[in-house]
């Protein structure tokens, strides 16, 4: 069977997050059941993570085997067109069957996008997230140094999750300021659950003066959820890229 | 009575446009329902023009009178405490009883989003026109001279529009290209139904060769509407500022 991978951009705001669930419209079901109509099998999509509800992605990468004949370019057009508007394939290809979006991941590269005025915009209220108050983006920015490298981010990680290995490498972080517009973009080997909003979320915090910038060695090095900030609202996270 | 005057944000998406109909769900009629709510009055909202369904805002203008005793620049937190999220008053101040958001307005500033790659967004979707031909951007750019300055614009009107008078001023027309995004920003003393949407289709089709950009000043003059080039739609236009 051919393996096809894809690259995916959606809008999070109407859907139940990535991961197929009962009832619920979720991004996975509805690229599976696009698929179907296209290929006429019964495939099932493998995708490089869950996103939660209402966060968006504008490189996440899934792959499903099929038999159909269809050109590995052409495969992206012919999903799209029964595909609902939210969500588009930007890019498909065929790979090696040994190809899996989640086991080959090498890293991943998220965005979290905050809109800093005191009243809200009508225009960003499901794609960034609003701080009213104001920002010391220098503490932000320079606290961003003490994240980088290799840590053990269980003080990042949502309380309640199994996962056993909590140790991951941030390669790169970054914030960008445009007018009322602050971008994070961080890049790792591997993010554990809500890793990104409690980054992002401690960052508002050091920003409106409730944790302070030198805080972030001994927040890391406590291990505990409790000590790190609050964790930022899923409509202002992008996830960017997955690399391999 | 007070005369207040508000500035405007709101995501075009979800209603019929600005002006009150009928069975219609508009940006003026869900404004003034939440103005009477806050001041228990009768009250009516005067835009500073109509924007189509779908038309986005930054900087619509509106007036209404009122003996509320709200100080003047609390009015806007308290619409916004009942406003649906994708409607914001940014400014609110009270202004000379003769004040008129439309017969005051000198003039208008709008924005028009591009979109120009293959394969659509689904994050803009809904706030820029997508584009999916290559773009001659430097032919588009240069023909924003020959639109510059006062015109017979009848050609860029929407046919069927009763205005007689369709000689308008643009003082300043610019395009900028950020990547995939391309934004037209235009500036005059007016602007006649649906011109902001032909130049900017006028611009697409110089830039996919269907228009020479060496035919504008004729087009102008035929003051025939069939000569200009498509009407871009609703979703890629912004009213970002109203001056007085």
């Amino acid at each position: 069977m051919r393996n096809i991978k894809l690259i995916i951009e959606y809008d999070g705001t109407n859907y139940f997050g990535w991961q197929k669930q009962p009832n619920q419209r979720t991004i996975q079901e509805t690229i599976e059941n696009s698929i179907k109509k296209i290929t006429k099998e019964d495939i099932d999509i493998f995708g490089s993570g869950r996103t939660d509800r209402g966060v968006h992605a504008r490189g996440q990468v899934a792959n499903f085997f099929t038999n159909a004949r269809i050109p590995e370019d052409k495969i992206k057009d012919a999903i799209n067109s029964v595909l609902p508007g939210d969500i588009v394939i930007s890019h498909s290809e065929e790979v090696d069957e040994a190809f899996h979006s989640r086991y080959s991941a090498k890293g991943k590269e998220y965005r979290y996008i905050f809109f800093n005025r005191r009243i809200p915009s009508p225009l960003l209220r499901n794609y960034a997230y609003h701080i009213p108050q104001k920002l010391h983006f220098d503490l932000m920015e320079k606290s961003l140094a003490d994240f980088i490298g290799t840590h053990d981010f269980k003080s990042f990680m949502a309380s309640g999750s199994s996962v056993k290995d909590t140790i991951r490498t941030i390669n790169n972080a970054s914030l960008n300021k445009n007018h009322e517009i602050i971008e994070l973009k961080i890049n790792g080997n591997g993010f554990l659950y809500n890793m990104v909003r409690i980054i992002a979320g401690t960052l508002v915090d050091i920003g409106i003066g409730k944790i302070s910038r030198n805080d972030i060695p001994q927040i890391i090095a406590s291990k505990d959820r409790k000590k790190a900030g609050h964790t930022a609202p899923p409509h202002g996270l992008y996830l960017e890229n997955v690399f391999y």
